[in-house]
Protein backbone atom coordinates (compact mmCIF):
# COMPACT_ATOMS: atom_id res chain seq x y z
CA UNK A 1 0.00 0.00 0.00
CA UNK A 2 0.84 3.66 -0.87
CA UNK A 3 1.88 5.80 1.73
CA UNK A 4 1.46 9.95 1.15
CA UNK A 5 4.09 11.28 3.79
CA UNK A 6 2.82 14.03 5.84
CA UNK A 7 3.97 17.03 4.72
CA UNK A 8 6.36 19.52 6.60
CA UNK A 9 5.41 22.73 5.61
CA UNK A 10 3.88 25.02 8.30
CA UNK A 11 0.46 25.59 6.93
CA UNK A 12 -2.58 22.91 7.39
CA UNK A 13 -4.05 20.95 4.45
CA UNK A 14 -7.73 19.94 5.53
CA UNK A 15 -9.80 18.35 2.93
CA UNK A 16 -13.67 17.29 2.37
CA UNK A 17 -15.05 14.06 0.07
CA UNK A 18 -18.34 12.64 -0.42
CA UNK A 19 -20.60 11.77 -3.05
CA UNK A 20 -22.37 14.92 -4.91
CA UNK A 21 -25.49 15.99 -2.27
CA UNK A 22 -23.56 15.14 0.94
CA UNK A 23 -23.16 18.53 1.70
CA UNK A 24 -19.02 18.21 1.91
CA UNK A 25 -18.98 21.84 0.22
CA UNK A 26 -21.74 23.75 2.74
CA UNK A 27 -19.43 22.05 5.53
CA UNK A 28 -16.39 23.71 4.06
CA UNK A 29 -17.93 26.67 3.10
CA UNK A 30 -18.82 27.25 6.90
CA UNK A 31 -15.58 26.14 7.96
CA UNK A 32 -14.05 28.86 6.15
CA UNK A 33 -15.94 31.53 7.36
CA UNK A 34 -15.18 30.74 10.88
CA UNK A 35 -11.54 29.97 10.23
CA UNK A 36 -11.68 33.38 8.62
CA UNK A 37 -13.49 35.12 11.37
CA UNK A 38 -10.76 34.04 13.68
CA UNK A 39 -8.45 35.95 11.56
CA UNK A 40 -6.74 32.55 10.45
CA UNK A 41 -5.07 33.38 6.16
CA UNK A 42 -7.18 30.42 4.44
CA UNK A 43 -6.97 29.42 0.66
CA UNK A 44 -9.77 27.54 -0.81
CA UNK A 45 -8.93 24.93 -3.52
CA UNK A 46 -11.55 23.26 -5.53
CA UNK A 47 -11.28 20.31 -7.58
CA UNK A 48 -11.02 20.57 -11.76
CA UNK A 49 -10.65 24.19 -11.65
CA UNK A 50 -6.97 24.68 -12.39
CA UNK A 51 -6.65 27.17 -14.95
CA UNK A 52 -4.10 25.49 -17.20
CA UNK A 53 -5.96 22.40 -17.49
CA UNK A 54 -9.95 23.51 -17.29
CA UNK A 55 -10.00 23.93 -20.83
CA UNK A 56 -8.86 20.87 -21.77
CA UNK A 57 -11.29 18.80 -19.86
CA UNK A 58 -14.35 20.58 -20.52
CA UNK A 59 -13.56 20.45 -23.84
CA UNK A 60 -12.71 16.55 -23.64
CA UNK A 61 -16.35 16.08 -21.85
CA UNK A 62 -18.15 18.23 -24.38
CA UNK A 63 -16.92 15.84 -27.12
CA UNK A 64 -17.16 13.02 -24.97
CA UNK A 65 -13.63 12.00 -26.08
CA UNK A 66 -11.79 11.15 -22.57
CA UNK A 67 -11.13 7.73 -22.09
CA UNK A 68 -10.78 6.52 -18.29
CA UNK A 69 -6.89 6.84 -18.73
CA UNK A 70 -7.03 10.50 -20.33
CA UNK A 71 -9.88 11.60 -17.93
CA UNK A 72 -7.53 10.71 -14.93
CA UNK A 73 -4.19 11.62 -16.54
CA UNK A 74 -5.94 15.10 -17.08
CA UNK A 75 -7.53 15.55 -13.87
CA UNK A 76 -4.11 14.94 -12.29
CA UNK A 77 -2.15 16.87 -14.44
CA UNK A 78 -4.96 19.93 -13.28
CA UNK A 79 -4.47 18.56 -9.61
CA UNK A 80 -0.84 19.03 -10.18
CA UNK A 81 -0.98 22.51 -11.20
CA UNK A 82 -3.23 23.61 -8.12
CA UNK A 83 -0.74 21.56 -5.77
CA UNK A 84 2.15 23.26 -6.61
CA UNK A 85 0.55 27.14 -7.97
CA UNK A 86 -1.91 27.23 -5.10
CA UNK A 87 -1.47 24.20 -1.78
CA UNK A 88 2.10 24.53 -1.54
CA UNK A 89 2.62 27.70 -1.71
CA UNK A 90 0.02 28.67 1.16
CA UNK A 91 0.91 26.03 3.00
CA UNK A 92 4.64 27.25 2.71
CA UNK A 93 3.27 30.66 4.15
CA UNK A 94 1.77 29.61 6.97
CA UNK A 95 -2.00 29.38 5.99
CA UNK A 96 -4.87 26.86 5.92
CA UNK A 97 -5.74 25.31 2.67
CA UNK A 98 -9.52 24.33 2.54
CA UNK A 99 -9.82 21.51 -0.40
CA UNK A 100 -13.15 20.61 -1.95
CA UNK A 101 -12.41 17.06 -3.15
CA UNK A 102 -9.12 16.11 -2.97
CA UNK A 103 -6.80 12.93 -4.51
CA UNK A 104 -9.86 10.26 -2.79
CA UNK A 105 -11.98 11.81 -5.75
CA UNK A 106 -9.81 10.33 -7.96
CA UNK A 107 -9.48 7.26 -6.68
CA UNK A 108 -12.76 6.59 -6.13
CA UNK A 109 -14.09 8.05 -9.72
CA UNK A 110 -10.98 6.50 -11.72
CA UNK A 111 -11.56 2.92 -10.04
CA UNK A 112 -15.18 3.19 -10.83
CA UNK A 113 -14.33 3.52 -14.07
CA UNK A 114 -12.07 0.70 -14.63
CA UNK A 115 -8.54 2.14 -14.26
CA UNK A 116 -6.17 -0.06 -11.51
CA UNK A 117 -6.29 1.17 -8.59
CA UNK A 118 -2.36 0.79 -7.93
CA UNK A 119 -1.73 2.83 -10.75
CA UNK A 120 -3.89 5.84 -10.08
CA UNK A 121 -2.84 5.95 -6.91
CA UNK A 122 1.49 6.23 -7.86
CA UNK A 123 0.21 8.81 -10.31
CA UNK A 124 -0.89 10.61 -7.75
CA UNK A 125 1.87 10.14 -5.51
CA UNK A 126 3.00 13.80 -5.89
CA UNK A 127 0.31 14.92 -3.56
CA UNK A 128 0.51 16.45 -0.06
CA UNK A 129 -0.64 14.51 2.63
CA UNK A 130 -3.63 16.29 4.68
CA UNK A 131 -3.39 16.86 7.94
CA UNK A 132 -7.02 16.32 8.60
CA UNK A 133 -9.11 14.30 5.44
CA UNK A 134 -13.02 14.48 6.06
CA UNK A 135 -15.67 12.06 4.58
CA UNK A 136 -19.01 13.26 4.33
CA UNK A 137 -20.56 9.58 4.72
CA UNK A 138 -24.41 9.30 3.42
CA UNK A 139 -26.61 6.76 1.88
CA UNK A 140 -27.37 7.03 -1.77
CA UNK A 141 -30.71 7.94 -1.41
CA UNK A 142 -30.42 10.78 1.15
CA UNK A 143 -27.83 12.46 -1.64
CA UNK A 144 -30.09 11.49 -5.03
CA UNK A 145 -33.04 13.04 -2.90
CA UNK A 146 -30.74 16.38 -1.81
CA UNK A 147 -29.41 16.02 -5.79
CA UNK A 148 -31.84 15.70 -8.02
CA UNK A 149 -35.21 17.96 -6.99
CA UNK A 150 -33.20 21.00 -7.32
CA UNK A 151 -30.82 20.80 -9.96
CA UNK A 152 -30.39 20.97 -13.79
CA UNK A 153 -29.59 18.37 -16.19
CA UNK A 154 -27.04 16.05 -15.23
CA UNK A 155 -23.62 16.03 -17.28
CA UNK A 156 -22.21 12.95 -19.13
CA UNK A 157 -19.35 12.32 -17.41
CA UNK A 158 -20.91 13.47 -14.19
CA UNK A 159 -23.72 10.55 -14.54
CA UNK A 160 -20.96 7.80 -15.51
CA UNK A 161 -22.53 7.96 -18.98
CA UNK A 162 -19.67 7.02 -20.77
CA UNK A 163 -19.60 3.45 -18.73
CA UNK A 164 -22.83 2.24 -20.73
CA UNK A 165 -24.38 1.56 -16.74
CA UNK A 166 -27.80 2.46 -18.23
CA UNK A 167 -29.55 4.37 -21.50
CA UNK A 168 -31.23 6.43 -18.82
CA UNK A 169 -29.55 9.83 -17.12
CA UNK A 170 -30.64 9.77 -13.65
CA UNK A 171 -30.49 5.82 -13.61
CA UNK A 172 -26.86 5.73 -14.79
CA UNK A 173 -26.22 8.17 -12.33
CA UNK A 174 -27.55 6.13 -9.20
CA UNK A 175 -25.52 2.96 -10.30
CA UNK A 176 -22.26 5.15 -10.78
CA UNK A 177 -22.99 7.02 -7.22
CA UNK A 178 -23.73 3.63 -5.43
CA UNK A 179 -20.57 2.44 -7.22
CA UNK A 180 -18.36 5.33 -6.24
CA UNK A 181 -19.73 5.42 -2.66
CA UNK A 182 -18.48 1.51 -2.11
CA UNK A 183 -15.34 2.78 -3.61
CA UNK A 184 -15.08 6.00 -0.54
CA UNK A 185 -16.03 2.95 1.96
CA UNK A 186 -12.82 1.46 1.13
CA UNK A 187 -11.20 4.70 1.23
CA UNK A 188 -12.03 5.33 4.91
CA UNK A 189 -9.87 2.36 6.06
CA UNK A 190 -7.31 2.28 3.19
CA UNK A 191 -5.91 6.44 4.22
CA UNK A 192 -8.07 6.79 7.75
CA UNK A 193 -10.35 9.59 6.37
CA UNK A 194 -12.36 11.11 9.39
CA UNK A 195 -15.86 9.87 8.79
CA UNK A 196 -18.71 12.55 9.09
CA UNK A 197 -22.42 11.27 9.31
CA UNK A 198 -23.33 13.36 6.97
CA UNK A 199 -27.40 12.79 8.06
CA UNK A 200 -26.89 14.79 11.07
CA UNK A 201 -28.13 18.38 11.62
CA UNK A 202 -25.54 20.77 9.55
CA UNK A 203 -24.75 22.45 12.69
CA UNK A 204 -23.74 19.37 15.06
CA UNK A 205 -21.64 17.85 11.41
CA UNK A 206 -20.07 21.62 11.71
CA UNK A 207 -19.28 21.38 15.72
CA UNK A 208 -17.45 17.82 14.89
CA UNK A 209 -15.48 19.89 12.33
CA UNK A 210 -14.65 22.49 14.11
CA UNK A 211 -13.84 20.35 17.15
CA UNK A 212 -11.40 17.90 15.22
CA UNK A 213 -9.59 21.23 13.09
CA UNK A 214 -9.05 23.49 16.63
CA UNK A 215 -7.10 20.69 17.93
CA UNK A 216 -4.79 21.44 14.68
CA UNK A 217 -4.18 25.17 14.88
CA UNK A 218 -1.69 25.34 17.87
CA UNK A 219 1.38 27.77 16.76
CA UNK A 220 -0.57 28.81 13.26
CA UNK A 221 -0.18 32.52 13.11
CA UNK A 222 -3.53 34.59 12.58
CA UNK A 223 -3.36 38.12 10.17
CA UNK A 224 -5.41 39.67 12.50
CA UNK B 1 12.25 -2.69 -12.85
CA UNK B 2 8.85 -2.45 -15.22
CA UNK B 3 8.70 -4.47 -17.92
CA UNK B 4 5.73 -3.87 -20.64
CA UNK B 5 4.02 -6.34 -22.15
CA UNK B 6 4.40 -7.48 -25.74
CA UNK B 7 0.85 -6.23 -26.98
CA UNK B 8 -0.82 -8.93 -29.00
CA UNK B 9 -2.69 -6.83 -31.60
CA UNK B 10 -2.01 -8.32 -35.44
CA UNK B 11 -0.39 -4.74 -36.21
CA UNK B 12 3.13 -3.89 -35.61
CA UNK B 13 4.36 -0.62 -33.58
CA UNK B 14 7.82 0.65 -34.82
CA UNK B 15 9.03 3.70 -32.88
CA UNK B 16 12.15 5.54 -33.60
CA UNK B 17 13.90 7.86 -30.96
CA UNK B 18 16.75 10.44 -30.41
CA UNK B 19 17.49 13.70 -29.60
CA UNK B 20 16.64 16.70 -31.98
CA UNK B 21 19.05 16.66 -35.23
CA UNK B 22 19.82 12.70 -34.49
CA UNK B 23 17.97 12.03 -38.14
CA UNK B 24 15.74 9.83 -36.89
CA UNK B 25 12.38 11.49 -38.40
CA UNK B 26 14.06 11.36 -41.66
CA UNK B 27 14.69 7.69 -41.38
CA UNK B 28 11.03 6.88 -40.33
CA UNK B 29 10.09 9.42 -43.67
CA UNK B 30 12.14 6.72 -45.80
CA UNK B 31 10.67 3.57 -43.81
CA UNK B 32 7.20 4.86 -44.12
CA UNK B 33 7.70 5.86 -48.16
CA UNK B 34 8.83 1.81 -48.31
CA UNK B 35 6.34 0.30 -46.64
CA UNK B 36 3.41 2.07 -47.86
CA UNK B 37 4.89 1.52 -51.29
CA UNK B 38 5.23 -2.39 -50.51
CA UNK B 39 1.00 -2.05 -49.88
CA UNK B 40 1.16 -2.47 -46.05
CA UNK B 41 -1.30 0.23 -44.27
CA UNK B 42 1.00 2.79 -42.26
CA UNK B 43 -0.09 5.02 -39.71
CA UNK B 44 1.73 7.84 -38.79
CA UNK B 45 1.59 9.18 -34.76
CA UNK B 46 3.94 11.90 -33.67
CA UNK B 47 4.85 13.05 -30.29
CA UNK B 48 2.61 15.87 -28.62
CA UNK B 49 0.16 15.97 -31.67
CA UNK B 50 -3.28 14.57 -29.58
CA UNK B 51 -5.94 16.97 -30.63
CA UNK B 52 -7.39 17.11 -27.12
CA UNK B 53 -4.12 18.11 -25.14
CA UNK B 54 -1.89 20.03 -27.83
CA UNK B 55 -3.94 23.23 -26.76
CA UNK B 56 -3.17 22.90 -23.53
CA UNK B 57 0.33 21.97 -23.60
CA UNK B 58 1.40 24.76 -25.97
CA UNK B 59 -0.77 27.49 -24.12
CA UNK B 60 1.17 26.10 -21.03
CA UNK B 61 4.33 26.36 -22.55
CA UNK B 62 3.31 29.77 -23.89
CA UNK B 63 3.11 31.18 -20.24
CA UNK B 64 5.95 29.29 -18.97
CA UNK B 65 3.87 27.78 -16.21
CA UNK B 66 3.97 24.30 -16.29
CA UNK B 67 6.33 22.69 -13.85
CA UNK B 68 8.26 19.13 -14.11
CA UNK B 69 5.20 16.96 -12.76
CA UNK B 70 2.35 18.79 -14.67
CA UNK B 71 4.72 19.16 -18.10
CA UNK B 72 5.02 15.12 -17.55
CA UNK B 73 1.09 14.59 -16.19
CA UNK B 74 0.48 16.52 -19.90
CA UNK B 75 1.98 15.14 -21.82
CA UNK B 76 1.46 11.61 -20.74
CA UNK B 77 -2.65 12.60 -21.09
CA UNK B 78 -1.72 13.69 -24.86
CA UNK B 79 0.07 10.24 -25.34
CA UNK B 80 -2.56 8.22 -23.78
CA UNK B 81 -4.93 9.70 -25.71
CA UNK B 82 -3.22 8.76 -29.01
CA UNK B 83 -2.57 5.31 -27.98
CA UNK B 84 -6.22 4.90 -27.69
CA UNK B 85 -7.71 6.69 -30.08
CA UNK B 86 -5.10 5.97 -33.12
CA UNK B 87 -2.72 3.37 -31.89
CA UNK B 88 -4.59 0.45 -30.40
CA UNK B 89 -7.10 0.96 -33.43
CA UNK B 90 -4.56 0.99 -35.84
CA UNK B 91 -2.38 -1.78 -34.55
CA UNK B 92 -5.86 -4.14 -33.79
CA UNK B 93 -6.80 -3.24 -37.36
CA UNK B 94 -3.27 -5.22 -38.13
CA UNK B 95 -1.55 -2.01 -39.59
CA UNK B 96 1.76 -0.73 -39.26
CA UNK B 97 2.08 2.30 -37.03
CA UNK B 98 5.24 4.67 -37.17
CA UNK B 99 5.50 6.62 -33.72
CA UNK B 100 8.59 9.65 -34.27
CA UNK B 101 8.97 9.17 -30.33
CA UNK B 102 7.56 7.27 -27.68
CA UNK B 103 7.37 6.78 -23.94
CA UNK B 104 10.84 7.14 -24.00
CA UNK B 105 11.07 10.31 -24.74
CA UNK B 106 9.01 11.45 -21.98
CA UNK B 107 11.56 9.02 -19.55
CA UNK B 108 14.78 10.98 -20.63
CA UNK B 109 13.52 14.23 -20.16
CA UNK B 110 11.24 14.25 -17.54
CA UNK B 111 13.97 12.58 -15.28
CA UNK B 112 16.04 15.36 -16.87
CA UNK B 113 13.71 17.61 -15.42
CA UNK B 114 13.98 15.96 -11.79
CA UNK B 115 10.99 13.99 -12.28
CA UNK B 116 11.47 10.49 -10.46
CA UNK B 117 12.32 7.82 -12.79
CA UNK B 118 10.37 5.49 -11.29
CA UNK B 119 7.18 7.33 -11.33
CA UNK B 120 7.38 8.56 -14.74
CA UNK B 121 7.67 4.81 -15.92
CA UNK B 122 4.79 4.01 -13.35
CA UNK B 123 2.62 6.97 -14.73
CA UNK B 124 3.16 5.79 -18.72
CA UNK B 125 2.37 1.83 -17.43
CA UNK B 126 -0.60 1.69 -19.57
CA UNK B 127 1.41 2.02 -22.86
CA UNK B 128 2.14 -0.35 -25.66
CA UNK B 129 5.55 -2.09 -25.99
CA UNK B 130 6.57 -1.65 -29.43
CA UNK B 131 7.40 -4.35 -31.53
CA UNK B 132 10.72 -2.41 -32.44
CA UNK B 133 12.28 0.11 -30.72
CA UNK B 134 15.16 2.22 -32.92
CA UNK B 135 17.68 4.54 -30.82
CA UNK B 136 19.35 6.92 -33.38
CA UNK B 137 22.61 7.84 -31.50
CA UNK B 138 24.53 10.83 -32.13
CA UNK B 139 27.57 12.80 -30.41
CA UNK B 140 25.97 15.86 -29.13
CA UNK B 141 28.00 18.44 -31.56
CA UNK B 142 26.91 16.42 -34.71
CA UNK B 143 23.59 17.06 -33.91
CA UNK B 144 24.04 20.53 -32.68
CA UNK B 145 25.80 21.08 -36.26
CA UNK B 146 22.54 19.60 -38.31
CA UNK B 147 20.04 22.14 -35.74
CA UNK B 148 21.61 25.33 -34.82
CA UNK B 149 22.14 26.15 -38.22
CA UNK B 150 19.45 25.56 -39.85
CA UNK B 151 16.66 26.40 -37.50
CA UNK B 152 14.82 30.02 -36.28
CA UNK B 153 14.90 30.63 -32.18
CA UNK B 154 15.18 27.76 -30.15
CA UNK B 155 12.01 27.79 -27.96
CA UNK B 156 11.64 28.04 -23.96
CA UNK B 157 10.93 24.14 -23.11
CA UNK B 158 13.10 22.88 -26.05
CA UNK B 159 15.97 24.42 -24.67
CA UNK B 160 14.98 23.21 -21.22
CA UNK B 161 15.24 27.37 -20.23
CA UNK B 162 12.92 26.02 -17.37
CA UNK B 163 16.00 24.34 -15.67
CA UNK B 164 18.29 27.13 -14.93
CA UNK B 165 20.66 25.63 -16.64
CA UNK B 166 22.15 28.82 -18.17
CA UNK B 167 20.69 32.58 -19.06
CA UNK B 168 22.15 31.65 -23.21
CA UNK B 169 19.15 29.93 -24.84
CA UNK B 170 21.96 28.43 -26.74
CA UNK B 171 23.91 26.87 -24.10
CA UNK B 172 20.64 25.56 -21.39
CA UNK B 173 19.96 23.81 -25.00
CA UNK B 174 23.26 22.24 -25.22
CA UNK B 175 23.84 21.39 -21.68
CA UNK B 176 20.32 20.02 -21.88
CA UNK B 177 20.50 18.02 -24.81
CA UNK B 178 23.76 16.32 -23.19
CA UNK B 179 21.89 15.36 -19.95
CA UNK B 180 18.96 13.64 -22.32
CA UNK B 181 21.81 11.87 -24.41
CA UNK B 182 23.02 10.01 -21.10
CA UNK B 183 19.46 9.24 -19.64
CA UNK B 184 18.68 8.04 -23.41
CA UNK B 185 22.24 5.60 -22.98
CA UNK B 186 20.51 4.15 -19.84
CA UNK B 187 17.32 3.76 -21.47
CA UNK B 188 19.04 2.00 -24.33
CA UNK B 189 20.20 -0.90 -21.88
CA UNK B 190 16.96 -0.81 -19.55
CA UNK B 191 14.65 -1.41 -22.83
CA UNK B 192 16.74 -2.86 -24.95
CA UNK B 193 16.53 -0.01 -27.44
CA UNK B 194 18.06 -0.98 -31.10
CA UNK B 195 20.83 1.65 -31.41
CA UNK B 196 21.64 2.71 -35.02
CA UNK B 197 24.90 5.07 -35.39
CA UNK B 198 23.10 8.09 -36.81
CA UNK B 199 26.26 9.48 -38.05
CA UNK B 200 26.67 6.54 -40.82
CA UNK B 201 25.28 7.73 -43.94
CA UNK B 202 21.27 7.89 -44.38
CA UNK B 203 21.19 5.04 -46.76
CA UNK B 204 22.96 2.70 -44.43
CA UNK B 205 21.40 3.85 -41.81
CA UNK B 206 17.56 3.07 -43.50
CA UNK B 207 18.60 -0.39 -44.71
CA UNK B 208 19.97 -1.37 -41.53
CA UNK B 209 16.44 -0.11 -40.32
CA UNK B 210 14.36 -1.72 -43.05
CA UNK B 211 16.87 -5.73 -42.66
CA UNK B 212 15.33 -5.76 -39.02
CA UNK B 213 11.35 -4.54 -40.06
CA UNK B 214 11.01 -6.75 -42.65
CA UNK B 215 11.83 -9.71 -40.36
CA UNK B 216 8.61 -8.70 -38.53
CA UNK B 217 6.80 -8.09 -41.63
CA UNK B 218 5.61 -12.46 -42.12
CA UNK B 219 1.61 -12.66 -41.95
CA UNK B 220 1.24 -9.17 -42.29
CA UNK B 221 -1.85 -7.96 -44.70
CA UNK B 222 -1.29 -6.32 -47.54
CA UNK B 223 -3.96 -3.76 -48.89
CA UNK B 224 -2.39 -4.04 -52.77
Amino acid sequence: MLRYSQHRFPGRLITVEGIDGSGKSTQLALLHRWLAGEGYPVRFSEWNSSALVKQITSRGKKKQILTPTTFCLTHAADFADRVEHDVIPALRSGGIVLSDRYIYTAFARDVVRGVDPQWVRRVYRFAVKPTLAFYFRVPLDVALGRILGGRNALKYYEAGMDLDLSNDVEESFKIFQSKILKQYDALVKEFGLIVIDATMPIEEQQAQMRALVKDKLAGLKRIN
